[in-house]
């Protein structure tokens, strides 16, 4: 990749900063974070999932699924999910494909990169499996801390059902607990 | 419709107040105005068209129109425009069909309505094509406005190229017209 | 009315996008609606109150009141009501009148627009008592969205005394009442 | 005035933060000051004027000025001045006298703070007359920092057309005159 | 001070108005108020406060110390609470009245407006110590407003404990148990 | 670190969505980026860098280290830069070094990302002078943004002198030169 291409792309990503997540805005969150925001969150929550399991993990693997995981947004952005429905199956997964691959085009390890994408996307390696419970865990954290400094009523429909946990990893279901216990002694 | 179906319908459509237009946010307006400001502005004009063209036009038919054009994204979002080349073609007219006759399922005009939306989105009725040439011009005049007031210098994309028309009535064209020798006389 | 004219019609009324609705900036709401926001709900409640009433409703006439009915805060702003106390009476009519004879002039349809838009303030034909019911519905609409994602305590003060009803037709009402059980439900 | 009084009108002043300058809010200006934020200003250049000018100036009576002259925009906010041409010739300062009178209402010191208030609405003292050259000095000043932080191009009428002054001291005449010099340099 | 030098100080007390509160941002209260508008009401409260001791009180001095209290401010910024814990005992102190120092240097005044913010600081004259109370209530009505107007929860711990009062006057104790009268009736 | 202590850490590090950049709020950029924002970039840059180098590069150590190099700003704030000659030499560097200690108490990798965390500050590892290189082309990505979004004038003195160059990688001083090139274009 080029040195013009590689500004490009990180152009591109950039604009991750100001790319607002829908869900918070749709529900009436005042200057909601950015997908930016988030995405820093994710790495961060899998950087410590890292220390928590007794799995071996490749951290560098793990950190870049994390940074690269919402990237096709910063061209697609954050399809609200309700809007899902109403798209053919799998189009929004191949929408994010495709952008991913234009987007990586021309680096080295684009292809390696868009694998790692994948098995985030499908959950099939322990590093994509824990990005999938850092990103649940970081929208659940930020759903905990709207809650708690705007009053927001309507964000109860993120919390999973009593029971259901939605964690591949014991270390995020016990950060999970916990934060439904703070949660509670808060309400 | 029932009371409770409508007083949903009416929650639905409110959300346009607080759905921004993707096109600003992506390049960085801050602030930008809501899906609703702009069906405001839509109307508003369409109603002055109105006016000025010399065909017979069924004004409850446009103003109908113009507050429904994009009802839609009040479940599905305002899909950034780079966003479609990612996805099959048609996918975003069909999901927006599929979303408006959900919303007005058990209105006594709901075929009619879905009918003009599509005179609007096919350009096939006068009423539809004026609300076109709004859409375009509030967008326009929405583009100048912020080329003024924050000093934006990725909004030029939005006009159209010299020589290119993209309006149906003479009216807005000359409205475009005027509006680009006030834009040209503060550059 | 002429091209020029016309279009510094429309920079007017593109006012509306930037123009706060003061009621919520005044109790600490943070980024609340515009003008332009509330006039297409208002806009759009009509329409649908029109499928509700028994009544014959000129629905062209309906949703020009509608889109008219806020046009001259493009000048004078939305004045705080506590703020009315202390003018003449009769002062902010008188000014949003002329202002409204101003922002018109030249346009055909001038003295129409005028006489419907008193209707609206004085509530003297159908499409004004819409109009109303319209304006009142989409507040309290707002408030409650604004109770609910905010967390707001001080927005108690825009709902109607029990047993008290600030609407002309059976259906604004019942859609209220709606509004009331939801609003209760998630108290 | 009694503890409860009091702490209304603390309450009462409280909402001036949150009260937009009207200006900068149609002239398309993000996240403008609030008057709060502007009565800071003008308070704090006036205790400077103080010391450049060679009259005997009151300094208790002129910041008490300063924290008071837009105080009753608490209560009816920072009416525009394009509305002023519409509203009975004085109807604005009646009103904002009047709501003075009942926020300071059982003040021991109410008649004379009001009496200072007129000092300065009149240009009738020369504390009045320095809180009038801060409260157009702040608004340049402002002015001048919206254009080179925004890029906003319709501010230009704010500026005094060349060769006039709009102040009374010779003080905030220089002061005018050295903004000038820095805003023409990095135009 | 010539007036270069008194504009730069205008210039530099001007970005008040856009330095965040941090104890606000850091609660995630959505668009807080500025230390401009923190500092109005310093001063009005002081103003007030003024009014209802029985000590002699010099005004002019008592306001002046409320306009300076928070300038060093607009050069170190709003350094957070918990960062002091860490800073060396005294860091913030001298660091701010370094600033103060360099802002107002050249100024007819300089040694004793130094001398009269140090009295601020350490609470030794009655009207550094009014200052104190009044820097106290202000931001207690504005944790108070906060609570109210977006129901945020973490704002508690900014309220003395029980029995404890934060305050030098009976004055500013009264206003103080008033404001908790009404925070408690709308609980 | 047990699982309570691993989630306050997780609540800490969150408090950087809603941390903001000083340096754009003291140039009065509106709705600045956060430190969450900031983080983000810095690590999908230095991602990308370490593809761009011919030197081994420990990726699992670059994301981590750019993961951690703000998070002491969780606490103490982003200090703004004029303030710093204020302190005491080495303040700063010291109060973030504590927190950092204290932050990362209890985690089996403590004393391992302390060291890393200090080759960022000194520069003394590859990794540490990629992320250092990140750090200063993220925050001229983004100067370069909001010179093009928000007109703003007060942005220039990020930029190095002509001729002098920030960084340590030939790699990223290559994508600041096609920065440069942009930026100049569309001046």
């Amino acid at each position: 990749m080029d040195t013009h291409t590689t500004l490009q792309l990180l152009l591109d990503a950039h604009r991750l900063k100001r790319t607002p997540r829908t869900g918070w805005v749709m529900r009436g969150v005042p200057d909601g974070e950015s997908v930016a925001d988030h995405s820093y969150g994710v790495a961060f929550i899998a950087l410590l999932l890292a220390e928590m399991v007794t799995q071996a993990v490749d951290r560098a693997k793990l950190l870049t699924i994390a940074l690269l995981h919402d990237l096709p947004e910063s061209v697609v952005g954050d399809l609200p999910t309700p809007a899902m429905a109403h798209f053919p199956p799998g189009a929004k997964r191949s929408a994010e494909a495709a952008v991913l691959t234009e987007l990586l085009d021309g680096l080295p390890n684009a292809k390696r990169w868009h694998a790692w994408w994948r098995e985030f996307e499908e959950g099939t390696s322990v590093e994509g499996q824990l990005v999938r419970d850092a990103d649940r865990l970081d929208m659940l954290i930020q759903a905990h801390v709207y809650e708690k400094t705007t009053g927001n009523r309507w964000l109860a429909e993120f919390w999973p059902p009593d029971g259901e946990s939605p964690f591949s990893s014991s270390a995020a279901q016990a950060l999970y607990e916990e934060l439904q216990a703070i949660r509670q002694r808060l309400a």
